[in-house]
């Protein structure tokens, strides 16, 4: 100790002013490590040398090869020799109560309402959208699954999969690089780039191993990295995000001015990216892309989109907002042309599932031939993982050809929701206004939005989750419906019905209520600029709100005529 | 700039030493925040505003629900302030080149051998251990499959697979929460707990995802934590371990001594968790999980225990190694007795994984009940990605039953392993020892590995893929061999002679080669203690290496009588 004190002594003015008594405190009470931990000279050492004890292994590896080869031995030694200067331990002392701790806080959710009860809800391929609870005679109506689609039980599809599961087995049996390489993730990666117009795409475990994988590995391979980050950035993000370590700015949702501050706080040399979504699953509100992409274009940004709540719904084929964007461009060609940019080009990463449009499930992300190659050479959440199942790859090959040219399941599922959001505008149910295909109700409050939930499933056999903290703001509770192109008028005209209902029978606040109080999450504002669809009137070749399903086939038509649309 | 330096010298003694022209041009240079970022003062508190500085979401929420719950403005103004002090952007230069950055770095690999070149493998289910390769008539005996019992193949498994897509369609729709929880994930849970016997289990997208998900949020949870973690783990256990930011030792492979002193440095009070494998995949070498639960006793640790690649295998009832060191308890027994704790009921959490001996995909955790209900209800990847489709989960299901009552497949796996290990020993091929039923030959750099591998393809339509770093240390290359229960004699007869012959016209090192130098990685080291095997000859009612196969009945018969095996 004596001897430790001396050597450090000869660097650090913090050792030098402190007694000898005074240091034998302080290794007593063990925080000395911790606090050197922020120490801007032994912090980073610290850190460096945590990360990289141990020269076998991969991750570390990758991060720093000449840190990882530094001989395991020596740092064994440097670990005991501490652990003799520090032996804390008393036999005598408690341990940690885990057990204890971890019923605490899951009670603490129970209070404030935040704890989830999962409704057991089996969802039928034959008599979609309904669903049978825990005993088979038991039947609701599924009104919030992300099934948007209705992919899942698409005969073609099934047919498929079973074909393939026949003659191929239940499970890839390996690791991409081991033995789970195989023509169905081949096709899937080319069908899945070919969608986006992009060089190359990988295939993941699910969209949140590909928002994490990515994201954590740009911030670890470049240091100087800084992500700009939308406020209401799904938890994949987030947590993709803060595993990078990258700095970051966050910005107010959908802000563009705030956005271009931040960027502009850095030169235009150092590594950004802005991270953000094109339709936000739980308000239905849509990114300004191509102003984004300006301002990535200006001041030297990778763009990160995720499109997981918008691909198989929005673009003529499906490939999501970016496609929408240039309609009329990517309806008439299907390939891009080399002197047009559109905005799905200028995006650089796409990440996108499988698990919702497209009725299976995993995730992706579409970009560049040598993003792509970097990815696949360096991401752990792709490398050390199991393949997706070559029956779902290539049922989800199928499921994306067919997605693509069927136009009139993404014109069907507009008409349906226009139709929900106008009959609960005529009588005064809350929808937070947006252009897309969410129908958010405001509830705000959680006992109300889980009492309501319940309700409608026990009384009227209708199933919507109830959207609480934390994945909505305290006061933001809402029930989420989200229409499919199969729910007819009828089963429409019956949930309709049964909120109406509810929201009397539970004196539930309608827009008028939320008007007199100033407004709510765009509910009740008065004076509000009306929201445009996505897909406009122009688009459904609807005049005036006219809901005649004939008028889709012009557009259907022209799809089919176009060339360029398969691959 | 002035104001701001006034306002700081009061606080910061750096800053009172500094001019105020000094002071600009650190501004100017844009570094100032990044050194901050390490100042004891500022550092947490510029963390604490990058993380907590959106209200509305769900992670930042979860961390802190104080500060979570801060006005969103007031952060914007405080960046939008700090952008106008700070605006370092010049349009002249240039943006950073990240597509040129990516492509150097992957030709860096190129360069060092350590590229994956993924091999075509299409592992057909009516064949197995055959595949196709690009072509459907080019065939190849795979060797390197996880698929280790052939469960992927099961006829009964693509029955209840295919029965289940047809009623309840090919994707579960949503998350857990929302409209993805069903009879299928409970079945899966309840079969998974009732197999290792603990009161809960929670499925995730993989076990790569399981252990990231709850290794990181133990850290992030418990801030105090301390993490013991092997130097051989899996790189999905070091990522989550360094997302979960706890302090961590690192403890030579299966290293008591060295684990003890490290726990040794921390009072018993301390939380702390001790994360390791049952199986080492690459190495096939075992953790001695008895004296590692004794540690945690001892120092008041968790054990946090991956059976990746031992569930399916060891055991009577195909529950891993923990199960397997108890074998007669758990054999006579299929409830833990009140009066005797087993191995396995000393372990708090068990990972798994359902895409190698189960044959399909995807991973778990099974624990206590307030474990896995803290789990479910904080970890961001649980709850915030899409369930498993149902008909993978009723075959999983499906096939955890039928793995755990079939004890005679993973004998007949043991006895194709010791087949192969023998052969190779008599002909002194390289086997690294291990007493499991991995069979790594030692081959010693990259560039033969590869080339060993391209020939075992090419000329004897053998796949054996070849493991180079970063996977394993470099020098330490080998091919990685897997017998399932249905790799008959005269395919391993194939293997074994063909790899006798690669290696004479390859000229690799044979045992007496590395005896010669001293000994590599356990091979060709003089007077070693030979390895036991997990499966005993007493265990296979083997005597003197005797390979009747009939012997195993008297196992079965009693498996089948006991009673409790099922639930």
């Amino acid at each position: 100790m004596e001897a430790l004190t001396r050597a450090s002594m000869n660097v650090c003015p913090f050792v030098k002013s402190t007694s000898t008594q005074a240091m034998r405190k302080l290794a007593n009470n063990s925080g000395l490590i911790t606090k050197a931990q922020v120490c801007p000279v032994l912090g980073p050492a610290l850190q460096s040398k945590r990360e990289y004890s141990t020269p076998s292994k991969v991750v570390q590896a990758q991060a720093s090869d000449n840190l990882a080869k530094a001989p395991a031995s020596a740092t064994a030694a440097a670990v005991t020799s501490s652990a003799q200067i520090l032996n804390n331990f008393n036999s005598n002392e408690a341990a940690f109560d885990y057990d204890g701790s971890f019923k605490d806080q899951v009670s603490k959710k129970r209070e404030d309402k935040s704890y989830r009860y999962f409704n057991n809800i089996n969802r039928l391929a034959k008599e979609f959208p309904k669903a049978h609870l825990a005993e088979e005679d038991d039947k609701v109506m599924v009104w919030c699954s992300n099934d948007y689609l209705g992919m899942g039980k698409n005969e073609k599809l099934l047919q498929v999969m079973n074909k393939t599961m026949l003659k191929y087995g239940t499970g890839a049996g390996g690791t991409r690089n081991i033995a789970g390489h195989n023509r169905h993730a081949i096709a899937l990666e080319g069908e899945l780039a070919a969608l986006h117009k992009k060089e190359g795409a990988l295939v993941f475990s699910s969209c949140f191993v590909a928002n994490d994988a990515v994201l954590s590995l740009l911030g670890q391979k470049y240091k100087d990295l800084v992500i700009f980050s939308d406020e209401l950035n799904h938890a994949s993000m987030i947590v993709g995000i803060r595993n990078s370590r990258a700095k970051k700015h966050i910005f107010k949702h959908n802000n563009l001015e705030q956005l271009e501050a931040q960027l502009a706080m850095y030169p235009k040399s150092t590594p950004k990216l802005i991270a953000f979504e094109s339709v936000y699953s739980m308000c239905g509100s849509v990114a300004p892309i191509e102003a984004i992409c300006d301002l990535a274009d200006k001041y030297g940004a990778l763009t990160f989109l995720d499109e997981v709540h918008a691909v198989g719904m929005y673009g003529p084929h499906g490939a999501g907002v970016a496609e929408h964007l240039d309609f009329e461009a990517h309806l008439k060609s299907g390939v891009a042309s080399p002197n047009y940019k559109t905005v799905m080009d200028r995006v650089d990463m796409i990440t996108g599932t499988l698990g919702k449009s497209f009725g299976t499930v995993g995730g992706y992300i579409a970009a560049s031939a040598n993003m792509i190659d970097w990815i696949r050479s360096f991401a752990p959440g792709f490398i050390f993982t199991t393949t997706l199942p070559p029956a779902l790859m290539a049922g989800t090959t199928e499921s994306i050809r067919i997605v693509r040219r069927n136009i009139e399941d993404r014109i069907n599922q507009q008409l349906n929701v226009r139709y929900v959001k106008k009959q609960f505008a005529d009588l005064g149910i809350p929808v937070i206004p947006n252009p897309s295909h969410i129908v958010p109700l405001l509830v705000g409050n959680a006992a109300d939005a889980k009492q309501a939930s319940d309700a409608l499933l026990e009384q009227y056999k209708i199933y919507v989750q109830a959207i609480n903290f934390p994945t909505v703001s305290t006061g933001e509770e809402r029930l989420r419906i989200t229409p499919s192109p199969h729910h007819s008028k009828e089963v429409s005209d019956q949930l309709i019905e049964a909120v109406d209902s509810l929201w009397s029978d539970m004196r539930l606040k309608r827009v008028a209520d939320w008007e007199n109080i100033g407004g709510h999450c765009g509910v009740g504002k008065l004076n509000a600029k009306p929201v445009e669809n996505l897909w406009t009137d122009e688009l459904l070749n609807l005049r005036n709100g006219d809901l005649n399903e004939n008028v889709i086939d012009p557009i259907v038509r022209q799809l089919e005529t176009s060339s360029g649309v398969r691959v």
